[in-house]
């Protein structure tokens, strides 16, 4: 398991971290990478950074699927950061990428919304 | 890994693949099967289709989870999608089944909402 | 695959399995443990629950997410649940949680929300 660190700036803030992950894998063979988030304010997920407006539109959009104005009531030393908490269990604490031929079988941005695949792996 | 190959037709369409997935798997042994997609505008789920009606109730209710009406900004060629990656990353890009015997652990649909398993798998 | 059994007392409840999920690892090795939930109207998400108060925080908040009041017309012998299947699709049927040295690799509570850790573990 390789460990990586990253400094957050601001709230609802999406980091691409997809280089650091790379190179974590760093030649291992096997036919799928977790991508694992030990916080419980913080979450990964898989999106598009190709336009930065839309990495924009995807903070906002988290800011409304989780309301900061919901009535919260959880307080700590971080201050009430209960919506945080919330967007992070609806974002998810991983992601889980298929290797193939020893790397990650993202998607290549792709025209057209029709023509689909879908990854099918068997783990051990 | 295996590939499927799937044609939507509308935005927001939720495609039951689970037949496909089980070809995929094509008796493979292994301790759980990976389902991944590779578009930034598309998801995965488990949920049921025994009532057609529930498969329309849930893309409405993705529809307000993450808005068409919340301020987006993002175009690009496949027009102004925006809320379709934030679905996407509301949903999520994978999901991972346990195996049990070479076959998918499914739930099979249980009546009464109280008593509820959950699997544990060790995967190497 | 190890199988636990539970029972919800009420709609949209938080349930800590921490500790039957630690003695289902029993000591077993491998790369991640996969937990998951074989019912479409449940879910399994990481959270905190330190403070009782953003547990009910949480409750409410997916609450919210997937609204009671969208329109939903499922109805079946367990009455009308919709929002119940909803909320599962948005907080997901799996979590996935790397192993470090046969433990699970969960973090711990951390003050100070800007550094953050990522693990990146390959599974077979």
């Amino acid at each position: 398991m390789e460990e990586l660190k990253l400094q957050t700036e601001r709230k609802t803030q999406l980091i691409d971290i997809t280089d650091q992950v790379r190179d974590a894998l760093n030649g291992g063979r096997g036919a799928a990478l977790l991508v694992y988030v030990p916080h419980t304010t913080a979450a990964v997920t898989i999106n598009e950074k190709i336009d930065p407006v839309l990495v924009e539109d995807l903070e906002h959009a988290f800011e409304r699927v989780v309301g900061d104005d919901w009535g919260w009531r959880h307080d700590d030393k971080d201050g009430p950061n209960g919506p945080s908490h919330g967007r992070a269990s609806v974002a998810g604490s991983q992601v889980l990428i298929p290797l193939r031929d020893g790397a990650l079988a993202l998607g290549r941005y792709q025209a057209g919304p029709k023509a689909r695949s879908v990854y099918v792996s068997v783990l051990q």
